[in-house]
């Protein structure tokens, strides 16, 4: 375990961190899960330490989770909407009376406190791939104090660290000759985010898992991120593949991550707008694309079905799938949402 | 006192505790607010719990009753709005990515956190009568921890617990010989709730009241509840007689529960759609029930006046009855919405 | 130190307060700041005590430094928003259902915790002058607790209490001799308020500043303001002058503090209706008055810029103002808003 070189640092993306201190920030957060299951307050952690959290978008168990989490660290939440302040702008598309360049929010708010979370995606940013991790970036230049991305277009580190923690609870932490079987599915709205397949997938080789991924040949995912993803493979004795029907990535599989994401190349920068209709009738040429039983009965009898939520039922996966033994890992991926914060804002935040 | 039985229990309805079981906590919400009143600090009761409030409606006295409630136990409250998360929904009535299933919400949440509240009546609903508490049973039959009804369309336990508590303190815990003058007003909206008089005249009766009820023969509450007030009454040495003007009610009351309520039979299921203009004619029949001073000195010298707030001055009651010292039973029973829901969270939350 | 007094007493304007009381007020929010600074914790000042928060406007600053605050203190702070609870009306503007009077309001809370604030101005009121104020003495008027006024359409209070903290850290408690420039900047909207340049002339004058206010002859203050304003330098060893060019404000000043604010003239009373055409043709008369480099370069060298944020760079404020060393006491100024308001708080809530 590292025990220092944390402490005050961002968490932009995971990209940022080595593999150990990754490792590091689960362990604490799994310690820290234990002592909740035995009812062991620790909130001597981070005493009176004040989190604030901006919410761009709607959330459920990001917000949920950080907010119980810093609260049994010994800290307080402040949930921060757009509404209830004025906009945090980037220079040149400032609004008046209305808007408030970042650099000053940050500024200010990193005076007044001892971290600043963010989650800013898709329409926000009208669909700008790379804008919202820039925005998270500006408040982070200008922070004198942690900065946690709680998701972009393009990250969902928190979610990964979540995703990872489920899979050590599986399978341990070694995940050398697990086949992960990753999908694509159809969704009834051109909106989901792929940040959490990019960080699933981030992880699941970053341990060592062989990965296979399995989506429509429109629909590829970043390529540095897939580019990162067979590096990873590679250095911790695992593999990546993608294959273009969901049954190869099922068969045999010991975990079927499968969810509905956006297509890039309908999306800036490729396209000038978001090609909403365009990327529904894309869609609906791979309708058949869900976690059903059938499917699922193709991997390991054990074998358990994960999604980072809210998922559409009968859409991405079936009732019978996420209600049944199959569902289990998918709530406890939720709630290691809580767990891995935890051990992440304890490591981090001064 | 009960001491055992009450830990992990829901807390959706009065109907599904004994008396004993509602006494004890009443007891225990008594005890805690002496104990404010002496800035006895009681915050190892609940320490570190989390307890995520869902409102789809406003509210004023529930919110802030258990925000600081929770507070004062050693826990920490979400304030949770629909516009903040996803729309929690019933099977069938999912909105793709916009809504979530509320068997998953509360899956998620109950492993995040040690309680649930919510509050979702009225116009959310479409004032569909027991729509709003299958959605609460809905939140409770998927939760690992206990689910707290914080009003629906026909129950609202939390005030219940309040009223009684404002009962106790005006007359001991015995209310045998006590005549409470329950009545229906004019109100300039066809909006308020009914579950406030359901809840009162169960708690009323409960503890032995003889209950007079006064409404227009049109503005009958539910059956059901009725029937069950009827039964207390017998049951706990009081009475109940329904009268149709407001001064039999009030005549010689030790306590007068005066407020608007809507027509149920103007409202689903009696009707498929909420007859809102119908019911305003109606209640303009009925434009003098109001409770003013002529009535209250009908009443007992030491008679008080209750309601459960927000009230409309000037239609449900004159400025003179509630600023006057009829009205101090009034801000006491609200004041009491603190400290009886911090005796049912400390007996019910693990 | 003023040692007796302060307990129980309302926060709405300094005016309510002696120079000792101030005094008093700031050197304990100062004890708090190093107090914080060395990581030492002070929640035992106000153990389990609940402020509740009324917002009618947005807020960045003044919001997450009483949340922040109060729950240094060992208290905690209830975000409210109108749209969640009914609004707050006085007498004759009910709007039935939809509306709760001010005075029930504040009678409730009072008795649910410890301390209440609130934010009005602006639309919110239709820009009728003193409305506001009203409003808040409303709420004071009938309530149990402490009531801070958090900025209405006069008076900042607890900006201003944070402005002095700012001066005093950079010149001692002492303002004598010190030339504070204040001044009137152009800005891109109709809307910004004066209430800060009233709290900060009145704080530099009660400290004995001399204070040159420049300001285009239509953008007067209120001039009961500028009475006290007056009779606080005569009183306290300082002056106050009134010019009509920035550059007259800024030449060999110790403090250049600019900002926009409203033109009173064209609002309520004066006019019927806000004149927001008229005063943006007006605004735009001057639209060469911003603190810039050059008229920076006339102050002190170690001068330094005040401003109470948000502000609009370009318009109020150059970058270069901002992000260069004469920037840092605006920050300063911002980040005290959490100390003084802590002092405030510390003092006044039982």
């Amino acid at each position: 375990m590292i025990t220092e070189g944390l402490k005050g640092r961002h968490f932009l993306r995971l990209q940022d961190f080595s593999k150990l201190e990754i490792e590091s920030m689960l362990e604490l957060g799994l310690q820290l899960k234990a002592d909740n299951t035995m009812r062991r307050l620790h909130d001597d952690l981070l005493p009176r330490r004040t989190l604030f959290m901006m919410f761009f978008n709607p959330s459920l168990r990001t917000r949920n989770s950080f907010e119980a989490g810093i609260f049994q660290l010994g800290g307080h939440a402040h949930f921060l909407e757009p509404s209830a302040t004025r906009l945090p702008t980037l220079e040149g598309e400032d609004l008046g009376y209305a808007s408030e360049r970042i650099s000053d929010v940050s500024r200010v708010l990193s005076r007044m406190g001892d971290a600043l979370s963010i989650r800013i995606l898709g329409d926000v940013v009208d669909w700008e791939y790379d804008k919202a991790f820039r925005i998270i970036q500006e408040f982070a230049n200008n922070s004198k104090v942690p900065v946690i991305n709680m998701e972009d277009n393009i990250y969902h580190p928190c979610q990964g660290m979540a995703d990872a923690m489920a899979l050590w609870e599986l399978f341990g932490k070694d995940l050398k000759g697990r086949k992960i079987g990753v999908s694509w599915t159809w969704g009834s709205s051109p909106k989901k985010p792929i940040a959490p397949h990019h960080d699933f997938m981030y992880v699941a080789s970053l341990f060592g898992a062989d990965v296979v991924f399995a989506r429509p040949p429109e629909m590829r995912i970043d390529p540095e991120i897939e580019a990162q993803v067979k590096s990873n493979a590679e250095v911790n004795g695992g593999s990546f593949q993608v294959v273009e029907n969901m049954e190869d990535a099922c068969e045999n599989a010991d975990v079927v991550y499968a969810k509905n994401y956006v297509c890039l190349d309908l999306l800036p920068p490729v396209t000038s707008e978001p090609q909403k209709d365009e990327m529904m009738k894309l869609f609906d040429n791979y309708k058949g694309w869900i976690a059903d039983e059938k499917r699922m009965n193709l991997a390991k009898p054990t074998a358990q079905y994960m999604h980072c939520l809210p998922c559409e039922r009968g859409a991405e996966v079936s009732d019978a799938v996420l209600d049944g033994p199959w569902g289990e890992a998918c709530y406890n991926e939720a709630e290691n949402r809580l767990h891995a914060q935890k051990g992440v804002m304890a490591a981090i935040i001064p």
